[in-house]
């Protein structure tokens, strides 16, 4: 199900003008969310994130923009979703200057939350790290652009070589962040996560994976961590709203800790989903 | 006018899926061309750009691609056009990964080439430092992708600081190009523009400058600048295909040479033109 500022449509399309400045110049933002029982997980903090990339981008950030996920959602009724939420600087004239008068065009598309495949749980995924480097000083750093080319290329290219995704690196050389999803590294003393500093987008679930870690009493932090760090950790994980917590096995072929899901990623999923479960019941 | 695929559209839309990659991921590339007699400049040149960044990224060619460019400017007859083309990996399920199967969607959007401002090849135009920079070890460099996102917001945030674009520096600090456009420095002894290796664009205007350059007799070279060197410079200029040669007179607010458009660039600016004459009577 597809709705553009509002309104419902058939999911066949088309939706949007090809001269939407989300589909010439990437010029737009968005969120994934994860719906359940009809409520969205953390969308405040999801529609915080957004308003202030729409505040970086200066694009007018229209004021019906909760209503228009808060609607569809409900509608959805029961069952598991994802929930995208596209905003854009909507259709512009042909080149970089905006038009006079910015009508944001907001799509929210709902579909069923695919299955995290049982073997991620089970035996962890793998990484290449990508051979380009997230821009740590990009203009757009921290904000969640459309911009996601670099994400697909680095995906295709983990493909290629067999593994499940790639981790970028920043031009620095310290880890940033998996295509689409968070970094944590668990040294054996500290649970770590690269900062922004790192070109990491500062992740809802990650944020959820910190109050968790609070809840076990493990410590954790942001902290800058090069490869060298990853490759001799004890464990390590990505983290999503769509699939949550996944561990992490392998770097370039080489096992993290055991090569397998480790004790403290296990005991954080469990404490995880209970979050999950207990704010989607409030 | 609109065409997708080689079928002609109205210009209101829509005529996208919200699902296009183009839309969601920025997962697809584009050219900006100009036509004119119903000619495009350097069509050959755009489409080895385009096919070489539709290979990085793994999208197949569509085998119609030129008679889908060709039809529409030679419907639009004679005037002077700017004409876009755009190519996507097409409707995606969601995520990062491609569908089985990748139909690309294949826009082509003719307008009138806008008129280049009077005032910025009397006077020259002016551009500051973006805040930003340019990632020239991205995934992607090189290729024109979707993703413009940091190019938006360097022009809006020239814009503010009161000019009429912005200068982007690479990872390292040196000079790489403008939002939209390659630089060209004029030292008084080599003509010089920054190498890709610094995330500069391999533009078709900018190689037609190289050409210009050969014809006038002026020592040209693609070669690293730092941004002293370009302060330093007698002349400095901005190409791109839908304004051609544009004189770059203010850097930061400092005046390159004297501050006005130099008599080399003026001289380019001829040959530029001619070139371009003679290349649309063949």
């Amino acid at each position: 199900m597809i709705w553009i500022n509002g309104e419902p449509h058939p999911a066949t399309g088309p939706h949007v003008s090809a001269r939407d400045r989300g589909f010439t110049l990437a010029d737009g933002l968005f969120e994934t969310m994860r719906a359940s029982g009809g409520t969205v997980f953390r969308l405040d903090r999801h529609l915080a994130r957004l308003s202030h990339g729409l505040a970086v981008l200066g694009i007018p950030e229209p004021p019906q923009l909760r209503d228009w996920v808060i609607e569809p959602v409900g509608a959805a009724g029961t069952g598991d979703w994802s929930v995208r939420l596209t905003v854009t600087r909507g259709v512009g004239p042909g080149g970089l200057a905006p038009p006079a008068e910015v009508r944001p065009t907001v799509v929210i598309a709902l579909a069923e939350r695919p299955a995290v495949p049982a073997r991620y749980q089970e035996q962890g995924l793998t990484v290449v790290v990508a051979s380009g480097r997230k821009n740590e000083r990009a203009m757009t750093a921290g904000i969640k652009t459309l911009a996601y080319t670099d994400g697909v290329a680095a995906w295709l290219e983990a493909q290629r070589a067999g593994a499940d995704d790639a981790l970028f690196l920043d031009c620095d050389g310290h880890c940033s962040e998996a295509t689409a999803s968070n970094l944590f590294v668990w040294t054996g003393r500290t649970l770590m996560t690269p900062p922004s500093a790192c070109g990491a987008l500062p992740g809802i679930t990650r944020e959820a994976v910190l109050d968790s870690a609070e809840t076990l009493g493990v410590p954790a932090t942001e902290r800058l961590c090069d490869l060298a760090e990853l490759l001799g950790a004890e464990e390590a994980f990505l983290t999503s709203s769509l699939r949550g917590i996944v561990p992490l096995v392998r770097v370039n072929g080489r096992a993290i800790g055991g090569g397998v899901p480790g004790e403290l990623t296990r005991q954080l999923v469990g404490a995880y989903t209970a979050l999950v479960a207990q704010e989607h019941r409030r």
